[in-house]
């Protein structure tokens, strides 16, 4: 089936730097990388431009008139347009590339189309990859003797889909016992299947937020485009190691370990694909697309590919994109040709969790000077500066999982998660209202502010004498505590006797180094930038941990740049909402590949000025 | 990987007339259909353009300069020439359609092409769609951290690949392993391997002519165009019937059917391909494509297509073109990601096999009018007048096969091959010099037509009387016997005591029948196009039986239209060799897709005037 596709042409343009597009009648601006689909741009800001291929090319009716600026005249535009209106500047909307300024008038929508919120208060207009079309075909005759497929692809004239193998085995069977009443079902332009009479009602997509300590699955609705089940579970591949490290090192110790990483990612979605279609007591038959957001160390060993080299320096990925692939090799049991969208990285620590982060959070739409920090084991950090965009990774260490804390816990039942702490007394904040048992990250961070703050810790770290303590903090004083193993902490639950959950002077340190960590990540970029911490207008604060650390802590210590505190915000999950935009709009999808050029990313591990910079970090800011 | 791929926009043009290329230095004038490449039509006609891509945009080496007539400019001619070049009508000619009459000068090779003759006499110009590439490349370090895939890819700098998903899993083990020095394999712009050191040596295909009854597979070596080893064997599907249609109807009556007919058909091909690899002493994975010619039924059954309606009116393929297929759909044993490339077919009763034969015999690169007669059960037809190609099918029954004939045979030791009936007495050829047990088709056409022209049959095709026979051909007297059915024969071996093998009178009508049904099906197209016999200047018999087809007795029933014997040409196996010619060279496959918009099916079934033209054909041409 030769057909003809028109490919996006990311390739050509350098990434940096942006064109901007005027768009009446609406009167709104954007500025977007040189490059990309007037239609993408339309679709990436919420104004919708007539539609029924998404952007492919085919159905002609995304037609929109190009007021000033140039767009050369494409060889679909030729066939959709006369000479006058070519002349006229009209032209179709999903090939014309914005390769510099331009005003565009869009028509009027025909028919209203279907949008949904998501990500950080992302409009996105249903334009689905997975489309239906139920067709009532003639029957063949010695005089229409087409052969079955074309006969279908005749009956689908809005899109020009190419075929899958599968489909052709199936076809003459399929069609004749449903008296040629049957649904194509279409992924991307590819036929992956027909079925018998009308099944438009049931079309289904999972999205995959696979993290390395949790993974959450989202069925979603692609006709309404709402989410109708969500659930989440710990990655079975845990038993491994907590962090991506120690699973790659899992592979090098063992020779069967990769396959069985493997299998152990696969049950762990395969388990919550099960339990989200139950939930929504669909037919796992009807999930025709998944898109999966994870760090490439994650989708590496998900898809049984040699980690090694990630691992260790000089870092290096099997690739930055991914082929559209089947949805088996994800081992998901749903529809047998149902596809995957796998997102591809900036870079071996700066995944496709972030490239669907920045996706979500519409960080390259934006013309303020925001800072994206995932804070992690491995904390990925993303600035723009409304016109450049910087991403790099900062290696944190356990401290925020609290996994190297003395009594560190994860956030469970018991585990403190929020520490107020003035000259009078201690505070305390426990999930699950229970006895405390130990502290999560964001507890013990801020544990470390508060006492920080008010000087129990001082600007370098230090826990001040305790002649200090019981002259300055009197009602503080009994909860400096000396281990046995000669070193200071600070109670936080229990008394002397008895300490049962405290903070010791090296969790502090641990603290220090992570943060110091980070904040030279974000530095380093501000400094390429030219920024300084008043210039930042909001600091995202990404991923689940983001989400319970308390703004004030995290500038307290200095995890984030000194600011005004509701400037910073916690954007949730954004991978998992990247993952949910690009099954509920292809321009979406183009929007994340065109992240790749758009987004430099910045390596810091060979960078001479790491050190320097990092020992200026690791004091609390005055 | 967004790669931009050049495809065939040949579904644009009607299909039917052409367009006349002049090419430069060499003087040589071409018509092609509409709407295909200067570089398909040039290397179709054994002009050399310098490529290294093979037609795929890529390269960049394939400059002519237009010297008359337009194309337009190209988005890759822009990045090839300066402004200057293209004013002077300088394109790539991989991307120059020729809509128009065209005048195009070709500049000199940089190297000489390797050429292999195939088919008909017809020139190929080697460019396999598998190529191969040996790469060192650089290894990795924290300035230069390219993906690893990106590196394969960058050191491939003729060819813009899309990557499968299996090259990605193994790419970091298998560069590692070899100090990043490996062989790309890629066929088609699809990189389906990276093998370890350097295997540019070993490149290999494999050609199937698939065949009802007799399987033919032929090793290529891609480096140098030659066949390294054929064999050939009977289809395994025979046990469930000797034609396409009690193959069908065994589907029909058993559930199970299509599925053991499908492993029947892997089964022969997977043979055949043993030997072949055997014989040549290579590696199975070292093959890595594979072309398969069949007619429409035969492909259906190995592909475990539901064939029921391609065997009942009104007679529908379940497609025209297949895509791609991987080669463990025919369940091959080579190469794990090896491609097969499937012969498209005209119609359900024109298949592959036809089209496969077109191309090899370059019916539509021709001035002269060509008629191309494949005789069998079924009988294809094709008919050029030079500009306008037809094809249609004609229901011969199993006559040619001699499987209807009373003492008829396969062609086998012991089989009448050749006939020779004077008024003296009859001279028999017998495959194997040995006592003759039957006759097979040639001999049969052979003795019919030996009878007729002497006049032992009559114009009507009956035996003389004896009386007749006793006075005009006294030495033939006791060779006509009367059978215990009453029914006259003819006594070809054995006496009237112990008649061995003979001619019986419902033979002759069976063979009147079958070759009725061919001419009415040529005459037909003759008088679609208004072209008289003498019109004719060649007609070619294909496959196995139009090889032993004596010319002089085709012409003496009737099956071919009256024409001096010299214009009788027989083509061997051009189903063979057209599969050959897609393995050896990428344009010539564009060109066996190009045949679909360029020939015109007709079918007989449903005409009105078949049976008055029927009738008209049944005697012997006087």
């Amino acid at each position: 089936m030769a057909k003809e596709k028109i490919e996006p042409e990311l390739v050509e343009h350098s990434g940096l730097g942006r064109v901007k597009l005027d768009f009446s009648p609406s009167n709104q601006s954007f500025k977007v990388p040189p490059g990309v689909s007037v239609f993408d741009a339309a679709s990436w800001n919420g104004i919708a431009i007539d539609s029924t291929c998404g952007g492919h090319g085919t159905c002609k009716k995304c037609k929109v008139q190009i007021t000033e600026g140039i767009v050369p005249i494409s060889r679909l535009d030729i066939r959709a347009f006369s000479q006058e209106e070519l002349k006229n500047g009209w032209r179709l909307a999903c090939v014309a590339r914005a390769t510099e300024n331009l005003a565009i008038t869009v028509p009027a929508m025909t028919t209203r189309p279907k949008a949904a919120t998501v990500g950080v208060g992302r409009q996105v207009i249903l334009r689905p990859a997975v489309q239906k079309r139920y067709l009532e075909l003639t029957e063949p005759t010695l005089h229409d003797q087409r052969p079955d497929i074309q006969r279908v692809t005749d009956g689908i004239d809005d899109l020009e889909v190419s075929v899958e193998f599968e489909v052709l085995q199936k076809l003459p069977t399929i069609l004749r016992k449903n008296n040629f009443k049957v649904t194509a079902v279409i992924v991307d332009n590819l036929l992956i299947d027909i079925e018998p009479g009308d099944t438009t009602s049931s079309r289904f997509a999972v999205a995959y937020d696979l993290g390395t300590t949790t993974v959450v699955a989202t069925l979603l609705d692609l006709n309404s485009g709402t989410p109708v089940a969500v659930k989440s579970m710990l990655n079975k591949q845990q038993p491994f190691g907590a962090d991506v490290i120690s699973r790659i090192s899992a592979t090098m110790l063992d020779a069967t370990a990769l396959q069985r990483l493997r299998e152990a990612g696969q049950s762990t979605l395969n388990e919550l694909t099960d339990e989200v279609i139950q939930e929504a007591g669909i037919s796992n038959l009807n999930v025709y697309e998944v898109a999966v957001a994870g760090n490439a160390t994650m989708i590496q060993l998900i898809l049984g590919v040699d980690p090694e080299p990630v691992g260790v320096a000089p870092f290096i990925t099997a690739t930055q994109s991914w082929p559209v692939l089947n949805a088996k090799e994800f081992g998901l049991a749903i529809h047998p040709q149902a596809r995957a969208y796998v997102f591809p990285s900036f870079g071996a620590y700066v995944g496709g969790d972030i490239v669907a982060g920045v996706l979500a959070s519409g960080m390259d739409r934006d013309k303020r000077v925001r800072l994206f920090i995932d804070v992690g084991t491995n904390c990925e950090i993303v600035l723009s500066d409304g016109n450049t965009i910087l991403t790099t990774a900062a290696p944190a260490g356990p401290a925020f999982e609290a996994a190297s804390i003395k009594c560190g816990m994860r956030a469970a039942d018991g585990a403190i998660e929020v520490v107020k702490i003035s000259k009078e007394g201690v505070t305390l904040q426990v999930i699950g209202d229970v006895e405390p048992q130990g502290m999560c990250g964001s507890g013990l961070v801020d544990a470390v502010a508060e006492l920080a703050k008010i000087g129990v810790l001082d600007q370098s770290g230090r826990f001040v004498s305790q002649e200090v303590l019981e002259k300055d903090f009197p009602n503080l004083s009994n909860r400096l505590i000396t281990l046995e193993s000669n070193e200071k902490a600070f109670l936080l639950h229990g008394d002397k006797e008895d300490p049962l959950v405290f903070l010791t002077q090296r969790d502090v340190r641990e603290l220090q180094f992570a943060k110091a960590s980070i904040a030279t990540g974000w530095r380093l970029l501000m400094e390429q930038l030219n920024l300084n911490d008043e210039d930042i207008q909001q600091v995202l604060l990404a991923g689940s941990f983001g989400s319970y650390l308390s703004p004030a802590s995290a500038i307290q210590i200095g995890l984030v740049p000194k600011i005004p505190v509701m400037r910073i915000v916690s954007a949730g999950n954004v991978a998992g909402e990247g993952a949910k935009m690009v099954l509920l709009s292809q321009p979406e999808r183009n929007g994340a590949s065109a992240l790749l050029n758009e987004v430099e990313y910045v390596e810091l591990s060979d960078r001479a000025d790491f050190n320097d910079k990092f020992v200026l970090q690791l004091g609390f800011p005055i």
